[in-house]
């Protein structure tokens, strides 16, 4: 695959907490330079970089980040507020807490309802891999499924650990046809994107390719 | 000071992501036994607490955490649902960025904003000290004094560093005399909660010190 092909495929991202709007304007018009998938950043900069960008590419942000322990109502509202600042892409972090407990409906209806208030928009559903058992893993397979979602995601990247090849091929294989993969945290080149992308990803979560794009 | 005294300034912490209810009501069960300040729990278990707790022991929550860089509009309706849901405590982190391009304005609207909901509740104000330069350390604590808000706080034990004895010292020295202290993040035992509190802090968060008390 080319590098232009491959950066179709990101979401150029910035999600840390020290980000200031200079650096997000940058990752925005870096996106645009080199036609990413999206931008992926913090709530805060939404309706900032929506109107900066005016549509040349997608606004991507997160909900109930990085750890997942929010409300469901507290994810709604925030799912809805970034949709009015004019986000179209929203990836979410599941509760993990009511996954590790057996509490399986808790995290279906959870996405169920931010499916919901997502209609029309694209919906990411980061399970934090790094955190789960492989019968987690499945079991988020299937409810992010059940609950028709668009993508299920790897990784936050403020856990203890990001993608790993083993997870994004377990998912690939265990998501319903309609549900496609996003592997994030970690990503350090182009060789790593293409080999994501070849196991059955769609989406790559990671500043690190436009990085090495800029400095060639 | 002793262990008793020591343990009534505990905000008695379990916010890991993967914490499930049998955890939480463990912490509520050991914070009353212990008679700490408070239980400081994630969002999503506020009201689970408080019904069991029953004004046993205060409910703390966190708010925009551990990140910050949520919108205030997504904070103030965080912490509206926690006290409508039976926390006394909320424990805000600021937006971090914000204060890095110098919008202290922004950063001291939000702190307004989240003492106005959370009017006749303890407001916490969490810096992330091991993010920020001295000058910014200094900068928080005429903010957070000027929002009236009630402590000051160190960490969200999820960056790259905890509490430091340098850090409460400057804290204590460069806040208003309504604005207490609370040091949180890597307290390991007595000695050390002792000094924080002999260097000016008020208030500790950690589940450590009850651990320890607990195999005596």
């Amino acid at each position: 695959m080319t590098h232009e092909e491959i950066l179709t495929h990101v979401d150029h991202t910035l999600l840390k907490q020290t980000a200031t709007w200079d650096q997000i304007r940058e990752i925005c018009d870096d996106a645009v330079k080199y036609r990413t998938a999206s931008v992926c950043i913090p709530p805060c900069y939404v309706k900032q970089a929506a109107d900066y960008l005016a549509g040349k590419v997608p606004v991507c942000t997160v909900i109930g980040f990085p750890n997942g322990n929010t409300t469901t109502a507290c994810k709604v509202f925030e799912t809805k507020e970034a949709i009015e600042s004019g986000a179209s892409e929203v990836d979410m972090v599941i509760n993990v807490g009511q996954l590790k407990a057996g509490n399986d409906q808790y995290v279906l209806d959870e996405i169920r309802a931010l499916r919901k208030a997502s209609e029309g928009k694209v919906l990411k559903v980061i399970i934090e891999c790094c955190l789960l058992t492989e019968d987690e893993k499945i079991r988020m397979c299937h409810i992010v499924t059940e609950a028709g979602a668009d993508f299920i995601k790897t990784s936050t990247g403020f856990s203890t650990g990001g993608a790993a090849y083993d997870d994004v091929k377990l998912m690939a294989e265990n998501v319903g046809p309609d549900v496609r993969v996003k592997a994030a945290g970690g990503i350090h080149s182009f060789e790593e994107g293409e080999k994501y992308l070849e196991l059955g990803a769609s989406r790559l979560g990671t500043s690190r390719l436009v990085s090495i794009e800029k400095k060639l």
